[in-house]
C-alpha cells in the first residue's frame, strides 16, 4: 500500500500543464517524485513546483517505468504516441487530449458523474473535454432525477480554451498589434469565431466532441444533444446557456433542489440583483456554476440552465487531478 | 402628392440617433427639411447632416405641426410623452423605444416580414428591439415554407446595444480605467453579462421583448419560443445562436434555398474556410447574415442557423428608415 507516488506531467509547459501543477500544490497531492515532459521545443525550461526548481525533460526521451500515475495534457499527437508507451511501462495515465476519450476500452472520467468507471480501465483513463465537463455535472442529477430528453446547448467559451497562442493573438489584437502566431484567419477581439470545423455536415470537432463525449460520461447514446460552440473575447471561463427537457415534470424549486444538492455544483441565482455566474466570477474556482434557472414554457418539462466553470480548472486540471485522487484511493485501498 | 418630405429625428445626438442620420444620408431618403430634437442635456449640440449643420433643440420646446415623418430613438420616457403629441400634430411617428411595440393599435413592422400591416396605423409604428428584427427575418422565409414548431435562441449581445454609456463601460475597463458611469455592476471586459431582469420569474426584459415582439411581428401569438439573451464584449453586431424546429420536413437544400432567396438575408456559411458570419463582418451593412445552417437530429424538423446582424443598423436606425420608406410609399401612391 502506497502512500506517496511517483507522478509524471507531460506537457508540463502548457497553459493547462502548468496548471495541474499549481492544483496538485493546491490540493496536497501526495507526491513521492516528478517528471515534467514537454516537446523537444520547450524541453530545458524550468518551472517551479513544491518550491523546487524542476527541468523539463523531452519527452522523446522519456522512461514511464518508474512513474505511478501520468498526467497528460500535449496535444494528440503526444498522446497518441506517448499514451500507450507510458500505459505499457506499467504506469496508469489520465489523458487530457482527445485522441483516447472515444476509444470503448477507455473510461471517460467527471469524477462527480461517473467515479464508478474509472475501476474498468487498462492504463489509460481519458478526460473529457472542458466544455462538456462542466455540461455532464449539470445534467447529471437532472438525468437521475427527472429523466433527460432532449439537450440544446450554446457556449460562450474563453480563447485559454485555445492556449497560448489564442490568448497572444487576442491579446495583440486588443493593444493594437500585428499578432504573431493566430487561432483564427478571423479577428479574436471584438468578435465570435467558431472552432475548426470536422467535415461537410457543418459541425465543428469541439461541437461533435460535446455530442459524443457527454453521451459516453451519462451513459445515454443516443440523448438528443443539439450543440452550438462559440468563442467570445473573454481570456478564461466557459458559459454555457443550456435549454433541458426531461422526460418528468419538476418544479423550479425541485431542480434547483436537485441541482444544488450535487456535487461540484454551486447555485449562484439572484439575476434581479446582478448575481448570476460570470466567467471573471468562476476564474481559479473549482467547482460549476449555474444560474439563470427558469422555467421554458416553450416545451413541456423544460428549464434554462446557464452554467459557468474555469475551463483550465475544472475543465481540464482540476477534473485531472480529481480523477488522480480517485486513482489513488484505489491503489491505497487495492 | 408629396415628393419630399419634412423630417424630425427625436434623440439625434444618441447612438442610434446618429445611425439613423447617416443612414437617411445614405439611402437619398427624399428630405426637404429635417428638424433634429434631443434631451434638454443635449440640446444646443451641433451635427452635420447634408453637408449643414443644424442645432439640435429641446424636445420639451417641439412642434411637430409642419413634420410628416418623426423618427424617435430618445428612450421610453420621451415616447410615452412626445409620441402621442407628435401623432395628435398629424405626423406619422416610428418610434425605435419599446413604450408602444405591444400596443394592439400600433403596427410593428420588419418591412421584409410584415410591411402589411403599415396600413392599420393611427399615427404610430413601432421599430422592434434589435435582436428582435434579425431573428422574424431569419424566421419569416421559414415559417411560410415549413410552418415553425419551436425556436430556441441564445443571443450574443454587443454592447453598443446599451447605447454610448455601455460602450464607455467596455472600453474604460479594457482600458484599465475606472468607468465613469456603467450599465452592469459586473464587469463587461472578458466577461458576460444579462440585461436588466424584468421580475421574479427570471426572464430579463431583453428575453421577454424577443419573445412578444417576435410572435406579434410573425403573427404567430403562441409560438413556442425560448430565449436567453446575453452580453458579450463586442462592441458592434448582433450573434444569435437559433435551433428550429418545423412542422413540415425539409433539407438543408431547401432551407439554404428558401433563405437565400428571402430579402434582406445574405447567406455566409463556409465554415470549413472559417467564413461564417461575425459581428466584425456585418459591420455598417444591413443585411441580415446567416451561416452555420445544419440539420439538427436531436429533433424531428430541426436545423441550427447562426445568425449575425449591425444592431445599430438593421437591428434600429436602418429598420426604422425603410419602414419610413414604406410610409413615404404610400404618401406618394395615396
Amino acid at each position: 500500500m502506497k502512500k506517496k507516488i511517483n507522478v509524471a506531467v507531460v506537457g508540463a509547459t502548457g497553459l493547462v500543464g502548468r496548471k495541474i501543477l499549481q492544483v496538485l500544490e493546491e490540493r496536497n497531492f501526495p507526491i513521492e517524485s516528478i517528471k515534467l515532459y514537454a516537446s523537444h521545443k520547450s524541453a530545458g525550461n524550468t518551472l517551479r513546483f513544491q518550491e523546487k526548481t524542476h527541468v523539463v525533460k523531452d519527452i522523446e526521451a522519456s522512461d514511464f517505468s518508474d512513474i505511478d500515475i501520468a498526467l497528460f495534457s500535449a496535444g494528440n499527437f503526444v498522446s497518441e504516441k506517448y499514451v500507450p508507451k507510458a500505459a505499457g511501462q506499467g504506469c496508469i495515465v489520465i489523458d487530457n487530449g482527445s485522441f483516447w476519450r472515444m476509444n470503448p476500452e477507455v473510461p471517460l472520467i467527471v469524477p462527480e458523474v461517473n467515479p464508478e468507471m474509472i475501476i474498468g480501465n487498462h492504463g489509460i483513463i481519458a478526460n473529457p473535454n472542458c466544455s462538456t465537463i462542466q455540461l455532464v455535472v449539470a445534467l447529471k442529477p437532472i438525468a437521475d432525477n427527472f429523466g433527460l430528453k432532449r439537450v440544446v446547448v450554446s457556449t460562450y467559451q474563453a480563447i485559454s480554451g485555445a492556449g497560448q497562442v489564442g490568448v497572444s493573438q487576442l491579446m495583440s489584437e486588443i493593444n493594437g498589434e500585428l499578432p504573431e502566431s493566430r487561432i483564427s484567419s478571423n479577428q479574436l477581439a471584438f468578435n465570435t469565431v467558431f472552432h475548426t470545423i470536422k467535415d461537410n455536415i457543418g459541425f465543428s470537432i469541439e461541437e461533435l466532441k460535446m455530442i459524443d463525449e457527454t453521451r459516453k460520461i451519462l451513459a445515454l447514446p443516443k440523448l438528443p444533444l443539439a450543440v452550438t460552440c462559440v468563442r467570445i473575447p473573454v481570456l478564461n471561463g466557459h458559459a454555457e446557456s443550456v435549454n433541458i427537457e426531461t422526460e418528468k415534470p419538476f418544479t423550479i424549486f425541485e431542480l434547483k433542489e436537485v441541482l444544488g444538492k450535487s456535487l461540484g455544483i454551486e447555485l449562484v441565482d439572484d439575476p434581479i440583483n446582478e448575481v448570476y455566474p460570470t466567467p471573471l466570477m468562476v476564474e481559479n474556482k473549482d467547482e460549476v456554476f449555474i444560474g439563470r434557472i427558469r422555467k421554458d414554457e416553450s416545451i413541456e418539462n423544460g428549464a434554462y440552465l446557464w452554467v459557468v466553470s474555469d475551463n483550465l480548472r475544472k475543465g481540464a486540471a482540476t477534473n485531472a487531478v480529481q480523477i488522480a485522487e480517485k486513482v489513488l484511493e484505489s491503489m491505497v485501498n487495492g
